[in-house]
């Protein structure tokens, strides 16, 4: 029952008290990110971690003035690959048969099929699908969190755009997809803390067939 | 230590036995995806847990006929809403007041900003919003299941517009997005099971600012 006791234990702080996230659950919570599954293995995304004063207060200025972005202890920005290439793919697969020991040319057939199912649905589809395998890092990062009793607070709320600019992000072919800030709660100064986790019912979530 | 020993143990895996999940580690699975975060808590997506045979052959069939469709204990189809309305917005966030006992109008202004800020986006940028929180869901499923030694494949790879005709999404406003087939890894004839688990390496996957 640890994972649900975790699930449950989480909400979305609102606030945070600024206390430092110890450098080794920093790094369990991103080695869960990393672990995630992905769409043929490609991990499609980068993490960016923010501890920097400065662009910390930029950032929150085009984040809807978020408190949790400077009163966190650091900042995930998951950033999606902006699109595939066959170079992008082939990086990766390379990169694996290496890894397991395999001929070079062992992952030739899946990464041309890949590329021809991909390369027509064009770069919007492409940054999209990319954009949805963060996700599930995302949500292996809040579950890892919990487990450490880190607070974390998954955020759309921040113009992508300027985003991107500020972390130079174009040139690194990614866009930013959506934030993570992990500290601790502020218990006496969150209004979300005592209120209940509310969920749609299981029967209305979940259809058998 | 306990979700990445998790994440480790876990793999895509390719060939599964037909064993089947016991009914309590079924439900712990999606009690997790449940409990999973979502944008402004709209859980705009369901899930429809398959184990009828027919079904399950049929689905094969538009699946690339991979072979865990129908090896699998359950098949969870996740299904994302095809759009937001100010209705769909404001049953959730009605619910929401009610069983956290604050006044009916508590969350209105909010509904009406979120409602203002998401219908001009477009039924399609919406649907592929949705689909984006219904991949969190789907990796807190990957943890639980792991936790519970239970083997799970994230799968993208089927007609989408035919699960939606064979599950009759379509009228019930919502759009296949993600499968995951729970079970049994078939020890002895599953190629992936003893090949190396490889991920982007730690100093490419995280950038620290």
């Amino acid at each position: 029952m640890a994972l649900l006791n975790d699930l449950m234990w989480r909400y979305a702080t609102k606030k945070m008290n600024g206390q430092k996230v110890p450098k080794d659950k920093l790094e369990y919570i991103l080695e869960a990110a990393r672990l995630a599954p992905s769409s043929s293995g490609l991990q499609p995304y980068q993490i960016f971690v923010i501890t920097n004063k400065d662009l910390l207060s930029q950032i929150r200025v085009i984040s809807n003035d978020q408190s949790q972005i400077t009163d966190c202890s650091h900042l995930l920005v998951f950033a999606a690959w902006d699109g595939y290439s066959y170079e992008r793919i082939g990086d990766v697969f390379l990169r694996t048969v290496k890894e397991r020991g395999l001929a070079e040319n062992a992952m030739d057939a899946y990464h041309k099929g890949l590329w021809n199912l991909y390369e027509p649905l064009g770069r919007k589809w492409q940054s999209e699908h990319s954009a949805k395998q963060a996700y599930i890092a995302l949500g292996l990062a809040v579950a890892a969190a919990a487990e450490q009793k880190i607070d974390a607070t998954p955020m759309e709320g921040f113009d992508k755009d300027k985003m991107d600019e500020l972390l130079g992000l174009e040139k690194a072919g990614l866009k930013s997809v959506v934030i993570l800030p992990i500290g601790y709660r502020d218990e006496d100064n969150d209004w979300l803390l005592n209120l209940k986790k509310v969920r749609t019912p299981r029967e209305k979530f979940i259809t058998e067939l």
